[in-house]
């Protein structure tokens, strides 16, 4: 793309009003737009990001045989009301809405149950199991405070990911899969040295659930972690039985702030027993499922890589998820006319390129260039024509090397 | 896909309450479920169709040249009180909710407001012109009645586009090259022929607007057409003006019902104007900016697509917006062998494939093929492998044919 062309401009000055680290970068990189406190839109380069986060969770959550769906953020209260959970003592996070005959809706926060709901229509028989389907939704959480910027909006993406299953073993084998799932893709997006599978408070079900922490500075949880063991306990659930059952001590453990960016939870057979979602086993008679519920707060995660991706002159993406994979920049009129040429082969490669092509001082072009954050930066000018090259520069490192035109 | 494997089961009952034809098609072939009234999520199936013809839409509005972002759901009052929207009087479809602290909130039905707010960032100058961007975003509206499926939901997906300039002309030739993508848009899934850019009301600024109509008994809207001269007209606007402007004869029209999949509107520099959206121009005078607004209805379009597309047997898809290309369905166990490695060769070349791979009776299967409504459906049994063949049919056809394995 042509950066003439991008309609966002960077900003110098932090935004007002805006507490956070990633909100402020992003929002002066043009990558988010702040519509209300903890609303935000995104905007081309954050929507590329967000895509590519989006497209490394469903290649993962694929392979482990999940169907992708799209609920609805408008819901019907008699759902809820089936297990308490409409009832704004029981969750604190509803908004809540009239339809013209004053009939209650309400507006997803959470999905277990309209999915548990529908799947009530598609499963009745043992034959019909595992099931496991997932989403990318937008939910809406009515948020008291909201002042971590994406990492934690009244407005945000999830993934959640549901598996309903009748066998336990079965059940608690796939609930591992999704460990793996979730490691790989934390990994995948350049997190995976410091997020840490973590113990944390069960449901009735469980004694513990798990979450997946990130460490960093502007997360909001406590954890316990002890990185050449690669285990990790939220504070929540800090005790002696714990500390035994992972075969640890306290004095192994670092006391770090992490954002949980995804959670697994088994709601045993719990939640499909409210529901009634029974099924027939071989013999006909009514058998109980199990549900395990997986979510990912995408935009959340997308917060935490700005946070821990960059150093004082802006954003530093890894290549999996940056929004180009290549910033070039030319420089006057002579570098204007091969960058160019260089562009248009590089498209055709199928290479994302970002080429700032603006009549701007070569200072503006580099200061905005470190802002963006994109991983290779390609400068063509007079100065590096006049040896039938181009500069090459990473983002995260500061040597630049002068590299022959043909070799790139 | 492995059919097995599919969650969604296909019913042969209408659902109970359903009057619309798309949504009892598509709900009994497992594309869709209801939520409720004018609520429906997106199932595997569904969902592919869907992310087809979101597809088509973003490679022509790309082409354009638009950029796509995503706005929010949430509202914040102030930006509607500007020009007047925020009033239950004037926009009768709002949802609306209050945060914590009572501050009142909408759930976005449109997006001109915000995005121009927005734009207030980034455009100040007659350099930052001509901008186009666009989205695909879940809009949410307070309907009286939602009787049409998802023709008409409480909450649906659509695709707006705004367009701001400062040059009229300019602004008027891109106008023109939306009318041209939005018919390549409506030819790309098949309903060309059925598609008229109709005149319709305008508003402040312009005579009449642009719809686009396609010819549909379970429209809302009476349009009249000619098909040979290619116009057409809504019975808003039908008036002897119109038909002089246009020179047509009112006894050259057909009067015909028909759904609005698309339209687009030129609201001059009114809507910047009320918003405050000035620039400066060379000699640093502030002059207005022009916008346009082009709106398709993502969810609406597939809607009248399971209408069109459509027999006594079920839904007959075009192949550029059809869940899967292929369906392939294998009869016993001799089919069955030979099944799976013809479908492992079709996935590998890329080609999408349901498998139905159940263990069930053949005319169960057809019955399922033709409701989903695959364009191509192929059978694999021992009948035809003692030809050394399979049976290939076209979903819109009645003719079958033997094909050799080798040539699929």
């Amino acid at each position: 793309m042509r950066q003439s062309k991008l309609f966002t401009k960077t900003s110098k000055e932090n935004p007002s009003g805006e507490v956070s680290l990633n909100a402020q970068l992003l929002i002066k990189a043009g990558f988010v737009n702040k519509e209300m406190a903890g609303v935000y839109a995104y905007l081309p380069l954050g929507l590329r990001v967000i895509e590519k986060i989006k497209s490394i969770i469903r290649e993962e959550m694929n392979a482990i045989g999940g169907q992708e769906i799209i609920m609805s953020a408008l819901q019907p209260k008699e759902v809820w009301e089936s297990t308490g959970r409409w009832d704004d003592k029981v969750v604190d996070v509803w908004f809540k809405s009239k339809l013209k005959n004053e009939t209650e809706v309400g507006f997803g926060w959470s999905h277990e149950e309209p999915i548990t709901e529908m799947m009530k229509k598609f499963l009745s028989s043992y034959k019909d199991f595992p099931v496991s389907t997932y989403q990318f939704q937008t939910k809406l959480r009515n948020e008291l405070r909201a002042k971590s910027g994406i990492m934690r909006g009244r407005e945000f993406v999830m993934k959640d990911l549901y598996n309903y299953d009748i066998d336990e073993k079965r059940h608690l084998k796939f609930y591992d899969s999704v460990k793996d799932a979730y490691m790989n893709v934390f990994k995948r997006v350049g997190l995976g040295d410091i997020t840490y599978m973590t113990f944390a408070t069960g449901g009735a079900f469980t004694k513990y659930s798990h979450e997946f922490q990130t460490i960093t500075e502007a997360g909001e949880d406590i954890i316990y972690v002890n990185k050449e063991k690669g285990v990790a306990v939220n504070e929540e659930v800090m005790d002696e039985s714990i500390l035994k059952e992972l075969g640890v001590k306290k004095e192994e453990l670092t006391k770090v702030k992490s954002a949980e960016v995804g959670n697994i939870f088994n709601f045993g057979t719990a939640k499909c027993d409210d529901m009634r979602l029974t099924v027939t086993d071989k013999e006909g008679k009514q058998i109980p499922v199990y549900l395990g519920s997986y979510g990912i707060g995408v935009t959340r995660l997308m917060g935490v890589l700005a946070e821990h991706f960059a150093d004082d002159r802006g954003m530093i993406w890894p290549k999996s998820v940056a929004p180009f994979q290549v910033h070039l920049i030319s420089l006057g009129d002579e570098g204007k006319t091969e960058a160019e040429k260089i562009y248009n082969t590089l498209v055709e490669k199928g290479v994302e390129v970002l080429w700032d092509d603006r009549d701007i001082q070569a200072g503006a072009k580099f200061a905005d260039s470190d802002l963006i954050g994109i991983p290779k930066r390609i400068v063509v000018s007079k100065k590096t024509l006049e040896k039938n090259s181009v500069e090459v520069k990473m983002r995260n490192s500061d040597e630049a090397e002068l590299v022959e035109i043909e070799k790139i």
